[in-house]
């Protein structure tokens, strides 16, 4: 119960980024509700997709379908007062990665995947929504180019894969590993958002090939 | 018979806007080939691969696969008079949205999906390929802005898929439930490009934080 | 396992020229992987959830992820050399090209798919990875522009197909189609490179609706 309470929020808030970034880009109300839609939900179905959980969650619950809808039409009413909450939004979205990283790994590992593909697609579900939604509003993924973010989530999505393969042996009880896994995506995100932290660029480092 | 052909007709229409958008974007032969495939029967492959209907239908039928590549040849030969013909094609393109709703939101009802999931389905179906075309054009999707386009065949679908359900209670054979659901969608859209209607952009509403 | 290595060394090959267009792009480091990983592995997984081989055979085996990492991270390390190096990375990436062309055909052969629709998937896995890179980098795929690239590997794909399909009438040992099928694809990619070889361009033919 508190994990769908928790899952609705994260894909809430996913939305509500969707829905500002469409609202940004002038769509219409139709297109605000895409990008929320593909924003929370994006993710979690090309996870299901790869790992052949197939219908999605997402398509056989309604309430996974009402969440960014509903964070679609309070953006397009509401948007120069939700844009205001930058700050807020930055935070919850930071909740949002660290909760999605963690249980999208911990899906695959369920549906029989190896430790290191079921924390690629806990990555997946944390930052796949974003990447489409920005290829859907006509720009490059910010994950690629903005402070940490994607980072965290994989670091996030290791601990609990490997948290819970020792399991067994170390006997840390599961919402220990839950809540460490999460616990650091969430401090490193918050931390690399207020400090301005950015993953190396290569193609700065002056290399002759990279001005092309 | 008469549906595979209507669905066959559907596809080349789709594919003849997916092939001008290859045209007018300079690509090459197979690129207008590519837009061709992907507009026809994109939204199709998405449906299939959410509702786990795999290999879809169109790879296991060499006809779906031939229809788009003679609606992108013909393009690329005829383009400057099939170009022309763009009041024609509008109201064609009406047609295999009307149809693609209806038809996308009932398979995902066979394959046991709720009637909301389904109907969304069924959207997918109608404007999966269009938004792919776009994406691959490398431009946001059209149905994002323009003329009312996706409100139509969500609410054809939503028709098709709540008077399918209702069919045991108020016993309309289903015939009619199809007729009226794609109706509804056709007539909609004929109107709304003919008077220009668009859906309300939230964007414009002259809040401060759109302008960024 | 012949096969293997030649299938690793196609994927860190492709992973390459997913990592130098990241490089180029100005992305961080994790754009830079990210574009490998898609690269490398995109087209193999769009045809592993079309043929409903999921969860696709790279989340299955380490190595599979272990070698784009690989090329990604050398790429970030040693891009301006590496970059200089692009007319042998364009003679290893057409023989990755035939290599995935002729495999990915096989493969869909194996799943049941007909003869066309699995040349089809061939094309796919052999140039899908390069256009999903291309969308990720914001740039519509250069496949459908620069010189021949898809039509020898959609022939080559054909070639193995049909190469397979008389198998029993012809008694073509299966070596033998599958070298005669890279080998057409190769050297026809290898031709085009060297002298110029374009498909053609329907837009540039002077109709009057090309321009807009």
């Amino acid at each position: 119960m508190l994990l769908v309470i928790l899952d609705l929020g994260g894909i809430f808030v996913f939305a509500l980024t969707g829905a500002l970034v469409g609202v940004r880009k002038d769509l219409d109300v139709f297109g605000v509700l895409v990008l929320a839609g593909a924003t929370g939900l994006g993710g979690g179905f090309v996870r299901d997709v790869l790992i052949d959980a197939t219908p999605p969650a997402a398509l056989a619950d309604w309430r996974y379908l009402m969440v960014p809808a509903a964070a679609g039409l309070a953006t397009a009413l509401w948007h120069p007062t939700i844009g205001r909450m930058e700050r807020v939004i930055g935070v919850l979205d930071a909740a949002g990665l660290s909760l999605f990283c963690v249980t999208g790994a911990l899906k695959a590992l369920e549906y029989g995947l190896g430790p290191l593909p079921a924390a690629l697609l806990g990555l997946t579900t944390a930052i796949g929504g974003g990447m489409i939604r920005d290829l859907l509003a006509g720009r490059v993924p910010v994950v690629f180019r903005a402070e940490l973010y994607a980072t965290p989530a994989f670091v996030g999505a290791l601990i609990a894969v490997i948290g819970t393969e020792l399991d067994g042996t170390l006997g840390a009880p599961e919402p220990v590993v839950v809540s460490v896994a999460a616990g650091t995506c969430f401090v490193w995100r918050l931390l690399a958002m207020r400090r301005g932290w950015q993953a190396p660029r290569p193609g700065l480092r002056g290399g002759g090939s990279a001005s092309t």
